[in-house]
């Protein structure tokens, strides 16, 4: 059976396994599980790190059960897997799937790996139905989305598309506060030596022309609250809001704690809390998200004023121009707080910035958009409500994920559903099989449906 | 020649060798010498923490430079390295100068380092004069005055005055963020284990019980403000402020930075910002200080909000009354801004403080007072101003000192030396050679009248 041979009805109909989906999830999630928060035996958060001893082992696995289902697999330099399925043309790139398999440092079972195993099942469904595609289909998995140990998130889906050069992403250095943890070395490691470490330093250029694709569907969960609290099951991915990450250092002085009046200090860390009250005031003021993840404080001892803070900041918000805007006012602000602490001794605070990665705001692409709207509508078609159109909206993504780079290369959109109260990044974040298997069966018949457009 | 066969007049004309006292100062601190920051031999702070390698060089160090003075060496079960110089009279303690070799890990040339070396000069200094003393002389080097590596300050001391249990000091743990500098090991280390590894781990117990002192006097920088900006050449410590020293956590809740709007965050990152102004402001309307030297916020990733913050709160002030009152407001505060933070989602933040240690406001002994007034004023009689007894001022310790413990016990008091700019646990600490000198001094006399006051 080939996909251009359907009708219209049959595509509708497609719906993935529930129950495979969702053992094959918790499987993938033995390597590298985390903190428990409940008594069942899938109730635990994830801790599996970028190029970690467990990513490893996942990989392995993902690698071992796409080959089990004939793909191809290709590996470039960033470690990014791809696993082809081939169509019944050789000639054009496949049409694919893709997410990824590394967590944050506390993270949950959804974020990421919701995306990269509803490709596995998308393609067991196809295989066992029997079912050709014109084009390949592929599922692929990102190297590093998170950025929680390279602190360059999606970094290895922005050098396929050429925005970040090679040479940077594999010279980045972990996060010192993150390689502290059991599963990394004692000192911080570069991204070039931990793929070298795992043996996913592939040969294949990272490029978007060395593996090029038709277009990048990915499945996430929402990580906000507007599907739970709305009753929604799917939100179709319009576009993905602006963000920037920066480096901050304050620099003060080292005194001492017992003997240095408050007139008399160039206190880098409360400078710092006056910024982080700051931040937030300014960035609410224009509909816009700043937050601090990492912070250090030097030389780090009861007693001494600490002389120096560094310290991330992330400012997001729904347009490029807003971010520059909040980024702006932020700048003269601190600079402001920063000469007040210690002008005292004439010796002020000051403050560098380094930016770390730019996320203009992305529009997705009209015909993934109209792929993924028209299988959702389907696939929430037999739901109990007079309106289920009503369980489907068009919405915005908070935060970034690998369809931004490929969006740059390749028609590309996303597909969201519901999680537990909105949470993410958290031990506890949870998202029903229900839900998984809606969005995975929305993503099946999304590909079908972009493959059909492609070839009719 | 004995003290007591002395006229008024020749103590009154002792003084050190401020060369060698130079010398001997400068040479100690080849061990652990740390940041440069100017193009002199000994431009350059310190890095030496407490029980090292390098801490350990300068314990081997002092104690070579004891013995050729013919004293007798006593190493207790914390590492305290007392060195007694014998008097005539064998049945009664000796009077000590002591101090501290350790340091902060960006620290200086001065701290604690003058206290023991200005005894090292005070000994040599008898021993080329043919001094006798009626009882005995001693210097001690008490371990971890700083506190940096091992969070509590003066525990080596606290131990001797049997004021903080041997069993409490030897489990200590070192602080991380001091841990993971080059001389530590890679993982948390106890202060007995530390002490073993570097062979100071004595058999005799640490008590004022087992090595009785007479009196202890304590030369130090005045690390503030006060003599410098004054023209001051000695200060006479009568008083020691009250401080408490704290651990806190802020528990909120982790969650994605790009998703979350504030008023869905339980920020425990934001909360402590918060808390550091608040604490400011609290501590300024009393006349106290409050500061926090150690800050870490987990899980540590650019894009999570922190769930949870570690901090460490040192709150001062002249009267013990007075750091409680601070500390009853704080809690009221920072209880009140943690539940503010996450109201939104019916999970505020809240707050756990724990009390590392108390350290009550402190008088030091008329006797020892009085002989270290008489020695400064008898140190500075032939400066050229009209009125010299104006270059001595009574003063009050912001900073602790292992004297606040040995006051518990034996008749004790301290003498300040002026500062650069009041600066200390800094690189750049300065202490002239000429103050240096005028303190030590200062302390040579002042043990001086003490054994003529105990045996006439």
């Amino acid at each position: 059976m080939l996909t251009t041979e359907l009708s219209e009805a049959d595509v509708s109909a497609l719906r993935v396994n529930k129950e495979r989906l969702a053992k094959d999830l918790h499987h993938s999630c033995q390597w590298g599980y985390g903190i428990r928060w409940g008594d069942g035996s899938t109730d635990t958060g994830m801790q599996r790190l970028a190029l970690s001893e467990e990513d490893k082992s996942v990989r392995d696995w993902f690698i071992q059960t796409m080959k089990d289902l004939k793909c191809q697999i290709t590996v470039d330099e960033m470690g990014n897997i791809f696993a082809v399925r081939p169509g019944k043309r050789t000639d054009v790139p496949a049409t694919f799937i893709g997410s990824h398999l590394d967590t944050q440092p506390t993270g949950g079972r959804y974020d990421g790996i919701l995306g990269v195993l509803s490709g596995v099942e998308a393609l067991k469904r196809m295989d066992e139905m029997g079912l050709e595609t014109e084009g390949g289909v592929g599922v692929v998995n990102w190297t590093n989305e998170e950025g929680a140990r390279f602190p360059v998130s999606m970094i290895a889906s922005g050098v396929w598309a050429e925005c970040i050069p090679l040479a940077k992403a594999h010279d980045l250095k972990e996060v010192p506060t993150v390689a502290s943890l059991p599963t990394a070395a004692s000192a911080p490691e570069t991204m070039k030596s931990a793929l070298q470490k795992i043996d996913y330093l592939g040969s294949v250029p990272c490029s978007y022309k060395a593996t090029p694709m038709a277009a990048h569907f990915e499945l996430h969960i929402e990580q906000g609250p507007h599907l739970v609290s709305a009753g929604q099951r799917v939100g179709v991915v319009t576009a993905v809001q602006a963000y920037r990450w920066y480096r901050l250092n304050v620099i003060g002085r080292d005194t001492h704690t017992g003997t240095t009046a408050f007139e008399h200090r160039a206190d880098a860390l409360y400078a710092f809390s006056c910024m982080m009250v700051r931040a937030r005031e300014v960035a609410k003021s224009r509909g816009c998200l700043a937050s601090v993840g990492i912070i250090e404080a030097k030389p780090g001892s009861v007693n001494t004023v600490p002389g120096t803070v560094s310290f991330s900041l992330d400012i997001r918000g729904p347009e490029t121009e807003l971010v520059a805007e909040v980024e702006k006012e932020l700048r003269k602000d601190f600079d402001a707080i920063a000469a007040e602490e210690g002008a005292g001794i004439g010796k002020p605070c000051r403050v560098e910035w380094t930016l770390d990665f730019d996320s203009p705001a992305v529009k997705f692409h009209e015909d993934c958009i109209s792929c993924v709207q028209d299988s959702a509508h389907a696939v929430v078609a037999d739901a109990p409500v007079a309106d289920t159109k009503s369980l489907v909206r068009p919405i915005m993504s908070g935060a970034g994920h690998d369809s931004v780079f490929t969006s740059k290369r390749v028609p590309t959109s996303m597909i969201f559903v519901p999680c537990k109260d909105g949470l993410s990044h958290h031990p506890e974040e949870f998202c029903s099989a229900n839900d998984c298997a809606t969005g995975a069966s929305v993503i099946l018949q999304a590909v079908v449906r972009y493959d059909r457009k492609r070839f009719t």
